[in-house]
């Protein structure tokens, strides 16, 4: 049986996408191995409009709830063409769809220090949070060099006491502008060639151990390493990427006719779960309109 | 006293900036004579993911609940620059700010017929639904002779029984080939050179009287005729316009430095509470990086 439209991925872009096109009546399907994403990984979100403050988890679950069918739990193993079809394997089956919505999400790049999964959600974050006001007078460490560390650093530190900025490598890679304003800023102090090994604490995160032997207390720790987008199924498609993130326009439409993209995976500015439902319910209305030729 | 951001409207674009703006820890004013927007307007929402299905009055009241600060309940009378600053005036007060996000929404053009009022979210609307599944089987009616009108009959014959496209003139004004496909659809029956002179009913619409006298039975009426965006205050700031709507980049940045615009006002091509959410967060996220030079 062929669907009108795939939808890869059960994060709030894949599950967006799913209600608007139940709305717009099309025969879809949604396959996702963990409903409802990497928002159970959120441990308070705070910032998704109209709920003042729920755990990750919870917020999946209405996520979820809010699908009128059901999710295939399977993972995707490949996608490839098949005529004018697109042919989407997982470990159990294969689907075939016209137009495909790519939802797939971002993996943290590991760092692989001692604890570090262990102390995740408690005081080590893969990402700055956006709620700089709870980090007031805090002591934190961000770890990376690139443009979004030297960022972070900058955020963190208007109101944290004091920020560590760890860079295994003796300079940045960030934008010159931004490495002035890291050097400037009295509160940021530069730890380079150095990393992590281990994290330490009881409950939370208390204090990392660097390869230096140096041991900083820190009340949290920023591992700002970049993510990976979950692209690696994308590869025969023919994709056009910008560094490893697909490129969509306002429409949320890649290069590829009758491919389209939503949430982390695609090169929008902001990661955010709200910016991932809508453009979860964008890709579905222009899916919608291709369908239907609506230009 | 400055501020070093003003959000001009208090619909879900407006209140995610404010969610967002207040993360950063920026020092923030919100104003809005009807905080929750639009949302109000909304009968049933049910295509806000994580809300299954929700009263517009009771989503909205969630959203303003959500905001951590007070919303300045008056009309915003003018904006202008002075110097280096953004000035905006009210019924009351007068306000300065580094940073201005545009947020003030839409209005439906009013068509002025007898009981266009009283019907409105009881079988009238002033935009086609995106649940087109509860149209199943329905016989419709819709207003307009753009794209936006061709398209929304286009998409409501879908599963409708019979539509009625009525427009004043003997012509479309949309594009082409839009025209030929309501041309070929069999369910749609054009009614041209006419306009609703009175919708009749009892608690909600049962049926619309055109100046040519003819009466049809429809169980609702679609009124494509085109929003209009609230740019009147944007007059003296120089801000590039499409059509009458703000255009933005992906970072909801206006051509004007220190002026971004998120939600209804903008060139974005969907106009959902999702969307406006999401830029909202954006643009307060974009205001922040240009408040520190985050590039």
């Amino acid at each position: 049986m062929t669907h009108q439209l795939i939808i890869l991925g059960a994060g709030p872009a894949g599950l967006s996408a799913a209600i608007y096109a139940k709305r717009y009546g099309l025969k879809y399907i949604i396959i996702g191995k963990l409903p409802g994403g990497a928002v159970h990984e959120g441990h308070k979100v705070d910032n998704y409009l109209g709920f003042k403050s729920i755990k990750g988890p919870e917020l999946a679950k209405e996520f979820v709830a809010h699908v009128p069918d059901k999710i295939i739990e399977e993972q995707a193993e490949s996608i490839c063409r098949q005529g004018e079809l697109f042919e989407v394997k997982t470990e159990k089956n294969t689907y075939q769809g016209q137009i495909l919505i790519l939802a797939l999400g971002m993996k943290s790049k590991k760092l692989g220090f001692k604890n570090e999964e262990k102390f995740l959600g408690q005081g080590i974050a893969y990402y700055t949070p956006t709620n700089l006001v709870e980090l007031k007078g805090k002591t934190l460490a961000v770890v990376g060099g690139g443009d979004s560390a030297l960022c972070a650093a900058l955020k963190v530190a208007d109101l944290a006491k004091k920020v560590y900025l760890i860079h295994r490598r003796d300079e940045f890679r960030g934008a010159p502008a931004l490495v002035d304003q890291v050097k400037a800023e009295a509160k940021i102090e530069l730890i380079l060639s150095a990393w992590p090994e281990e994290a330490k604490g009881k409950d939370k995160l208390a204090s990392v151990v660097l390869n230096t032997g140096q041991e900083l207390k820190v009340d949290a720790m920023f591992l700002e390493v970049g993510g990976v987008p979950n692209v690696y199924l994308c590869g025969q498609l023919g994709i056009a990427m910008d560094n490893n993130f697909i490129k969509v326009d306002k429409n949320q439409a890649t290069n590829v006719p009758g491919i389209y993209a939503a949430g982390d995976m695609t090169d929008n500015p902001l990661k955010q779960i709200v910016t991932a439902a809508a453009e979860g319910a964008i890709a579905a209305t222009s899916a919608y309109g291709c369908l239907k030729n609506l230009g």
